[in-house]
């Protein structure tokens, strides 16, 4: 069973505009940004008392973000669920037919190792599995 | 301040097979399903611990849930903040230069009174604000 959902991440192409956008929405601060080279990504962090919201901006043209971007426009990319042990609930969705986007845990912002599932096998969600590095 | 993310809702073509996946992905089962002719949508809700996970189907063509999906396929389709009062937090947000989807709050699902930001002013997230109708 997942623990709770870690985090709902957006996708931005502004990440400064988009943090004073949602502390006027929300009215709560970032409290971290934080860059993420092997994903080209940059990305702040705002606690919503009872998960975060994280905001994903792409560094580069490669990133997964730009591309999404490109094809969708800014807006919700991506909802994290945290794991106990993420190796054990990797084996146990592959071997239910769930497709994995990395066959390993990767590292990813926050201090978190993640794995991402296959949005055509979760309703054209994108999954992202993951767990403190620290637990 | 928003108090919490209340859930995250999405989007699906088939809210029974819905159901199964996300109880095989998540290991939880749902434990309410709830029509909400108003805005002809069928929902189901997982409990994710922290927060909730809000499964839609569109019961009519003429629901936003069957245009969103003909556009953009299944999907994340918003996220709820839990807000304390609802009138004043339209009003700041309105103020502020959001625009809102209804100007007074409507009934949604889940006993909520429940209000639409326009995503174009909240970098393409739908942003739902909720308040529970028995505080």
């Amino acid at each position: 069973m997942i623990k709770r959902v870690e985090h709902i991440g957006i996708a931005v192409t502004d990440i400064d505009q988009s943090n004073q956008l949602f502390e006027s929405l929300l009215g709560i601060q970032q409290y971290k940004i934080e860059e993420v080279e092997s994903e080209s990504v940059k990305t702040s962090f705002i606690d919503a008392n009872n998960t975060k919201i994280e905001l994903v901006q792409a560094t580069s043209e490669e990133s997964p973000i730009a591309k999404f971007i490109a094809k969708r426009g800014e807006g919700i990319h991506h909802v994290a669920f945290e794991v106990e042990d993420i190796e054990a609930k990797m084996a146990e969705l592959k071997e239910k037919g769930f497709r994995l986007l990395n066959d390993k845990p990767k590292q990813g912002a926050d201090n978190k190792l993640v794995c991402f599932l296959h949005p055509k096998d979760t309703n054209g969600v994108l999954v992202e599995l993951c767990m403190s590095v620290w637990e």
